[in-house]
């Protein structure tokens, strides 16, 4: 027995999703390298990360379709509710809050937080807002462990400290500001605006590639 | 003169969202283990990633906040504005047009698709939206060469290669899929779902280590 790593994690999240996929089709079997060519890893690496589920599948034949789905689901979620707290209710919080709301049957957001008093007592997609000064009793009362951070950077890091103190376990990033937390906490950055200026500026380099001006001789300064 | 590297790039945009976060304190000059802390890499990778973009600092002061950020505008930035199209105007393109129209002066968000007709010739955020059929010519028009990518995930590839014939070089994919496209064309791949599931996962591994049923001498069966 042992623990399952990050990574193992991270490709049976995406081996779900390609299965789901799958699903319409009305397919009964899957082979690994079917799976790997959609996931882009090797046939021999799906079959070493759905070792790790227990399922063993059917030599010859592959694996069921509803059978590896159903030992997915076992693994990766919850089996119970659970309850997702959302910080920051400005354009990207809204936006996050249509987004995620019904999304994951198990992953049900139960409150979103804001320091506009205005939006203190709305529902927005189902989501009741409250001003964050009742983060600590609502977070405490609805037992929720994870969260979604979407509020302006200056104040992420202090938002983040506060949510661990009140009891939450992992944290969906969406500001653009790397936390420093206790790591008993999971953090999971996504960083929209940076990924775009990424696509940017490597659809340019393909046309043209970009060159820098360090010569591989150069030395760099070290008392900057 | 060598190509930077994609990690180098994307490690300056992160840089760049620090420095941008140190403005309003009014602060002039910025030594690298600063930045090294925030972005949690060793402060020499600082240095080096920086050398990339030509710009020196003052030795024993370290870097001017605003001539370090101009460098890294002049080296990640289009020199010009560059127009960008989203595709699939759900939940999710509605949220991700409310977000990013004018988050960067330099990347338009000119045209939105969707095959439902009811969206087409709506203004979304100030974002025209057009049914799929025009795809090419709007394109084309508007010479975009960057599109957002938030459709059914059953029809993502189909609409990623139609993007790259109509002449789009950079794709963020917001879909759970992963898109075999040609090399010339980059792609960031952004699975909001997935990354709320893993740290679901792991906020519950935190509190009780999750076990894999594989032993380490267990072999895996590779007919499957």
């Amino acid at each position: 027995m042992r623990v399952v790593p990050e990574k193992t994690v991270a490709r049976l999240c995406l081996y779900r999703r390609i299965l789901m996929q799958m699903l319409p089709d009305g397919r009964r079997f899957v082979r690994s390298h079917d799976i790997a060519a959609q996931a882009r890893v090797t046939p021999a690496q799906v079959r070493r990360d759905i070792m790790a589920l227990g399922y063993k599948g059917l030599p010859g034949k592959g694996y069921g379709v509803q059978e590896l789905l159903d030992s997915m689901s076992l693994f990766i979620d919850a089996p119970e509710r659970e309850e997702v707290a959302l910080v920051g209710v400005g354009n990207l919080g809204r936006a996050l809050l249509a987004y995620l709301v019904g999304r994951r049957p198990n992953l049900i957001l139960r409150a979103a937080f804001d320091n506009d008093p205005a939006k203190d007592g709305l529902v927005i997609n189902g989501c009741p807002c409250y001003d964050v000064s009742r983060m600590a009793d609502v977070i405490a009362a609805f037992k929720i462990k994870i969260a979604v951070l979407a509020v302006p950077a200056a104040v992420a890091q202090d938002v983040a400290e506060k949510l661990i103190a009140y009891g939450v376990k992992g944290i969906l990033n969406f500001v653009p500001v790397r936390l420093h937390l206790p790591t008993p906490v999971h953090v999971e950055d996504i960083d929209i605006s940076s990924s775009l200026e990424r696509v940017s500026f490597f659809a340019r380099a393909k046309t043209s590639a970009k060159k820098a001006s360090l010569s591989p001789g150069e030395t760099v300064d070290s008392r900057l």
